[in-house]
This record gives C-alpha cells, sequence and structure tokens, in this order.
C-alpha cells in the first residue's frame, strides 16, 4: 500500500467499513496492525488496510459484500494462534476480526449442546462446559487465547484426539458467511441429518478461504472421571509402538503422546520440573486414562508390569493426583514454549501409525546427513500418527540461512511425507506457509477441485487470498 | 426406452460396455433389471439400459469415461437396500453394480484400519474386525445385504449411532471415481490431515451424484465387553427424555432407543415373542451399555430406582446373558419387518433431541386430524433425535389412495420438521422419494451450492442423474 493511488483506495475501503461498524470498529494504527495483522508465526510481516471489527453477523456479510464491490482481500482473524500464517494480511487485506462477536448462549442440557459466537475463546468455552457439568474435550496449548472460529476454520486437534476427535467431531451446526456475503445455516445442531451433501464439513478445516464462521453449535460431553497419567520411559521407538497396541487393546485411551529425552531434558531444565523418575531412556511416553474403577487401575498397571517384562518399558510413574496428573502432562504439554528460545523449524506431519517408527527414522536421517550439527527435538501425538518435527538453530547460524537451511530440507522431509502417504500438516493448516507443499499430500486433480468449489463460494477470491493455494 | 431410435443407442451402450468388462459382466434381462434397477423402495419401477458389473477401478473408470461420451447416466448400486429410491435406475441408465468388487485387504492390528472394495457386505466387514478380535460398530437391519460403498454414499446410521456415530465417522480413506472419470484418493487412511478441504466428507452421503466409490480405509475399534441391555416402559414421552437424561448424564450409553405400545404389540404378536414385563406402557426404551464392571451394573439399578420413584418408569427389565440381550433387541429390531404387512408409509425425520417430544405431538396432530383412521407406529432412536413414522395402511384404503394421502399429510408433517430445524430424512438419504422436501431441511443457496459443486465432480451431470436434486 504504498502509492498514492492504493492510499487514495485504502481511503475509500477505511471510510466504508466504517460506514457499516461505525468508526470505533476500525482501527489503522501501526500497532493494529502488527497485533491483528497476523498470527504466531513470524515468517511474513503483516501489511493490512484496516482491522474491522465486526458486532453482528449483518455487519459480516455487509462487509463481505463491501469487499466484492470495492475488491478488497478479507483475512478472517480470531486468537491469531495459529502456526501456518493462515491469518496474516500481508497484501493490504482488511482484517476480520471476531473478538467482539465473543457470545455463548443456548445451552440445552439434554441436545448436551451450546451456541458460541466465532470470537468465544476456547477456554472460555471450556470453563462454560465445566460450569454447566459437561466437558469440551478440544484442547491444546493455546486454549486460553484461540477462537472457536479459528478453531473450526482450522479443524484443531491437540492432545485428546485419539479419544475425542478433532474439532470437526464437535461442530453440531455452522453458520458461515460465503465470499459473496450470503449466510448459511448448517446442519442446526441436528445429530443426524442425511438430506443432501453436508456442506459444513467444507468450512471446517477451510481456514478462511469460503467464508467467515460467524457461529456455531457445539457438542459437550460428560466431564472425564478421575483421569490418569502414567509416563514410561522405552529404549527405542519400536518398543514405543508395542505399547501403545497393548494399552490401546485394553484401556480405552484418552491420550498417548511421546517426547524424546532431549526434550525431556530441555523442559526439566528450564520449567523446574522434576524428571518423573532417575532412569534415562531415548523416549518418553504419556498415556492417559479414566480411572472409571479400581480394576482399571489394576489392569494398567498388569500391562505395566508386563511390557516391563518384555523389555518394551524400562521404568515408569503413574500419577496419584490431580497435581501428580498436571505435573506429568507439563513434561509434554511445556515442550513447545521451552524449545521457542532455539527458534525452532517446526514440522507438523503425520502418517498412519504404523508407519510411525519407519517414518521418524527417515525423516532424521535425511535431517542428519544435510546438517549433521542440526539438533532435532521430536515431540507428539503417536495415538493419532502425528508428530511434531522440531530442527533448533544452532547459535552459530543466523536465523535467515537457519530457515533457508531447514527450507532445503524440508523438501526432503515432504519427499518423505508423500512416500508414505502422510500429511504435509496435520493439524496447523496450510495457510501460507505450507502453500507450497500441498502437493505432497494432496493430487493435482484434488487441488483442482479445491479451486473449483472455492469459486463455488467466493466467486470473486475475496476471502483469504492467497492461503491454501492460489 | 420405447423408440427405434433409443433401441439403437442402447445397443451401442451395450456393446461398448462388453469392451470394457466383457460380456459376462454386462447383462440385459428383464429380470436383472428387476434385481439391480431398484432399491427395496417399489414406489418407481425400474427401466435400466443395462447392468454392468466392473471387476477393477480401471473398469469403473472407463464405463464413466463412456458415459461422458455416450451421454449416458450412470446409477451406481450396491446392496440395494436403500429407502429413498437412490439406486432406481428408471430412465434408460446403465446400473453400475459393484457386487464383485468386494475384496477386503490390507488389514492393520496397530492403525486398526482394513481396506475394503465398494461391493464388501456390511456382515462381512463385522465378522471380518471380529476375527481380528475387533469390532466395526455401524449396524442396522439390512446389514446382511448392504455393502459399504452404499453406506458410505448414504452416510448410513443405525442402531449405535449414540456411541459410535454414523459412517462417516469410519472412512479413514476413500477412493472415488468422480463423474469425469478421474480417481481420487482422498485421506489415505491418516486420523490426521488437515491439508486443504476434506473432499471426502463431501463424497460421504453423496448418494452417488459426484462419482463412484471404489474403495475405503475403514476404521475399526475394539469389542464392546459383556453388552448389556435394560427395556423400561414409561407412561409418557416427557418421562422418557428424563429417564434419557438420567442414565446419560451417568453411564456411556451404547443405545437408546425407543418404541410404541402398538408397535410392541404387533412384534410380540407376530413374532412370537414375549412380552418384555406385565405392565403396558404407552412407550418402551431399550438402553444397552457395556457391563465393564459390577459398579455400572449398580449404577444403572440404582438409577433405574430412582427414575420409578420419579413415576418416570413403571417397570424394567435388564439382560443377564448374551440370549436375553439379543430377546431384548428383537422387541425393537424386529419392528420394522413385522409392519411391512400394512404397507407402511414410511418417514425417517430427525430434530435436535430436546424437541423430540413436542416434536412427535406435533406430527401426531397432525396426522389424526386429517386421516383419525390411521394407525401410527412409532419407533426409533431417541438418544440421537432421529424418529421414525410409520403410518399402517388400513384395509379399506387401496394402496394408490393411502399413499396418495400419505402424500399430502407428509406435506404437513415436513411444515413440522421445518419449524423445529430438522431433517426430512435423518438417515435415509434423499434418493427421488425425498426430493421434493429437500427444500423444507436444506435453504435455496445451500441447494444452489450443493448443485454447483455437483458440476465440479461431475460436469456432463452422468452421476445418479436426478437424484437428491433436479
Amino acid at each position: 500500500m504504498n502509492s498514492a493511488a492504493s492510499r487514495e483506495s485504502a481511503e475509500v475501503i477505511v471510510s466504508q467499513l466504517q460506514e457499516i461498524v461505525g468508526e470505533a470498529n476500525v482501527r489503522v494504527s501501526d500497532e493494529d496492525f502488527a497485533t491483528f495483522g497476523r498470527d504466531w508465526t513470524r515468517a511474513v510481516d503483516p501489511n493490512p488496510v484496516a482491522i474491522v471489527f465486526p458486532r453482528s453477523i449483518e455487519q459480516v456479510q455487509a462487509v463481505i459484500r463491501r469487499a466484492n464491490d470495492l475488491e478488497f482481500g478479507i483475512v478472517p482473524s480470531g486468537g491469531r494462534t495459529g502456526l501456518s500464517g493462515g491469518a496474516v494480511a500481508a497484501n493490504g487485506e482488511v482484517v476480520l476480526a471476531l473478538d467482539y462477536m465473543n457470545a455463548i448462549s443456548g445451552f440445552d442440557p439434554i441436545d448436551r449442546t451450546v451456541v458460541c459466537e466465532a470470537g468465544v475463546i476456547t477456554e472460555q468455552l471450556q470453563q462454560y462446559a465445566e460450569e454447566q457439568g459437561l466437558f469440551y474435550p478440544v484442547d491444546f496449548a493455546s486454549a486460553g487465547s484461540s477462537q472457536i472460529g479459528g478453531n473450526i476454520s482450522t479443524n484443531a486437534g491437540g492432545i485428546k484426539v485419539i479419544r475425542y476427535g478433532m474439532t470437526r467431531d464437535w461442530v453440531a451446526g455452522l453458520k458461515v458467511v460465503t465470499g459473496t456475503g450470503e449466510l448459511l445455516e448448517l446442519n442446526n445442531g441436528l445429530l443426524k441429518n442425511n438430506a443432501g451433501y453436508d456442506l459444513r464439513q467444507l468450512f471446517i478445516g477451510a481456514e478462511g478461504t469460503l467464508g467467515v464462521v460467524v457461529e456455531a453449535t457445539i457438542q459437550l460431553t460428560r466431564q472425564p472421571h478421575d483421569l490418569t497419567a502414567l509416563v514410561l520411559g522405552v529404549p527405542d521407538f519400536d518398543a514405543l509402538m508395542k505399547v501403545f497396541n497393548q494399552f490401546q487393546s485394553g484401556i480405552d485411551l484418552t491420550a498417548f503422546e511421546f517426547f524424546s529425552e532431549q526434550a525431556l531434558q530441555k523442559v526439566v531444565e528450564h520449567q523446574g520440573l522434576a524428571r518423573p523418575f532417575e532412569s534415562v531412556t531415548p523416549f518418553y511416553c504419556l498415556l492417559e486414562f479414566e480411572r472409571l474403577n479400581e480394576h482399571v487401575e489394576e489392569q494398567a498397571m498388569a500391562m505395566f508390569e508386563a511390557a516391563v517384562e518384555q523389555g518394551w518399558v524400562v521404568d515408569g510413574v503413574m500419577s496419584q493426583s490431580l497435581e501428580q496428573l498436571k505435573n506429568l502432562w507439563r513434561l509434554r504439554e511445556d515442550i513447545s514454549e521451552t524449545i521457542s528460545r532455539w527458534t525452532p523449524y517446526k514440522n507438523d506431519i503425520s502418517t498412519v501409525i504404523s508407519k510411525v517408527p519407519e517414518f521418524l527414522v527417515a525423516v532424521e536421517n535425511v535431517v542428519n546427513a544435510r546438517y549433521p550439527d542440526f539438533e532435532i527435538i521430536w515431540f507428539g501425538h503417536i495415538g493419532d500418527g502425528n508428530v511434531h518435527l522440531n530442527i533448533l538453530k544452532p547459535d552459530s547460524l543466523d536465523k535467515t540461512t537457519f530457515f533457508e537451511q531447514c527450507s532445503e530440507v524440508s523438501l526432503e522431509v515432504f519427499d518423505i511425507v508423500e512416500r508414505f502417504g502422510g500429511s504435509v500438516s496435520a493439524e496447523h493448516g496450510v495457510g501460507l506457509l505450507k502453500k507450497p507443499y500441498l502437493k505432497y499430500t494432496r493430487s493435482a486433480a484434488e487441488i483442482a477441485a479445491m479451486k473449483a468449489i472455492k469459486v463455488v463460494f467466493d466467486p470473486k477470491g475475496v476471502m483469504n487470498p492467497g492461503k491454501v493455494f492460489d
């Protein structure tokens, strides 16, 4: 937005937005641009033309209709916790921030559903559910900032997918404003509705490229009973998979996470946490289940002992209180924040569970072969085949060189992902950062179909332009 | 297909199909037309031009490409157990029957997935899962005939949706041949894959209007432990909902079904079954859970006693063996077959669970007001808001008049469905029979979007023409 012409057009856009939402709800300061013009990624600098804060569905519709008339792009913005640049406005777009559409209403105890405006923060919904004696099970590190609209638009996953699925599984109804400004009310909160294509599913995970999620009817469930965690030290990855298979066959797990000794060391050192036990092993898994009765606990203990006997497990600890449960979880959950000081290059990749061990070895080999001095931190969700590859920046490299080198090695990593039939973005979405790599997971025909579907809902291409695909 | 011209074109079509699949795999007899040219509905007479039995994905692709060249319609055909006419070929289409593409392969015990060709029969998959010590949980009366491809294309539901969801929830990967003959391999069996729009979801429940499901990677789960059923007699529908809410809050139910005294009477009389207990009540519910331990059974008993004390339940019985479990289930599962002798007019409607009681009263009122001599048999899946309205034909009416009168009252029923934000087809799909009523559940904008999406995958409109929408 540097030319005189575009400045003029920016003024026109801002004044028209002010007409729709009022002056107070349009912001144009550099500070606001820096805050609302991007997500947690820092690869691309924000450069929006304005931030608009609608207060109603009608205002969202009016903004999108104006975008069609004046041909400006719209970047929907939730909690801005994305890791793929899906909410970055770098090309003079208008950021449509849902922050003030954040009411929770319409709770029904029999349906166990609640109606959330898009700007409701995940934690706010979790707390609301708890107040009703119920549970919203989708949970992840950014729950304190991420918003329901953004969760839906990215089909957020997290640490309980093995038991509760992704955000997709909790959306009983959806109101979206499409790229033409039309309001679609999809599925009305019904559990069963086989009347034509389930368009709701298209908008879940579309990263705002088809329209804006403005409201959702969210399914809640019963609260878990007496959650119990086991942290086990395992000698290698194959053993980890054997432990997974063993426990999964007998106990309904709510989580099965893993992390490496390197990850544990860093978390223990920097978060002031105690190691779970004396033994040092290459990998650890954290598994969680509901202690529905004493029998489950006995079963878990028996499985643990059998695993030790088989040599799959070296050491282990089971939580005996809520506090211990929380502390064990911190060993896994604090990894991301802890390693952020090493400017990690993150990849969020997946394959089918059974291929994870082979997949990890293949990925490590290419990274080590190219850059033997790079430290790799592995952690993630074994129970659903999703691993987070974090490459730490050596002190000796500047950030730009490091990211360049990582990008190069990424191509080889994505070759492996493709060979394993995996995903280049298991749960973080495509946004800007994964766009060049979409072809490793989706065929040309699939991408062509996606583009054609976008035209159905957003014929002028105003919605989150340049995200997911070009 | 009565004119000389169309007979000639029929010959061309048949000969070209024979080129693709061989002579033995194209059938043109009236008997085959009667068998393969329709589903369980009998409202429309079949009139296909040929039945083709492909043996490979490549043959499916070739048939669809030929359909594009010669401009003939294709009706994909699975187990032909549909209740909405989705698999009826009444206008000279080619029926593409998946019966011989029925291999099961690629089982993985860690992923708990299995690869099924479209023609695998539901029961065959259930048995296969059991042989592996696992469980395929989607179950319904037609499991002995229905095929996986058809289940996916109609997003089949059934009697365990409250716990296990619909077919949609068990499709980890999908191979489809689109209306242009292109093969799409969707999702590769991944549990987590947020790389672009989830096109897989579009084909699930599309009733073959976008393409043909040729193969699926199906998720299996652990076997249920010691299933136990309770049948309870309740004085009215409000009490039924209170019982549902009560049990749901404490026990993970695998089913919560209901049926009326009229339904019970007919099943007992015609199937030679014993009544569950002496007491006669207007409604009955069948609830099922896993007896994971003694505590669950005690909890169920305590809930039962509390419900009796509250006046919500009049009488009840709990299964103490697998045989008793099966017999109690027959009270519910044999209803459909039993009432078929009265030529029932069936509606498969849903609303959110909390509104079901009010919804039932509203529907009964309109039917009773118009046709006081019609007997209504209610049964269905309270746990997911899906009720089956069956109107029995009085002996005094001929079939044609009866169905005409039912169609008239259906418009009023669908007005109620619309007012309740419900679905005109909860689990049976739209096909031919529900097509005129789609607008009661989907807005004009939604239907327009569906049509535009169809054009993306089937630009020449060869796939199941005239189904779901015109």
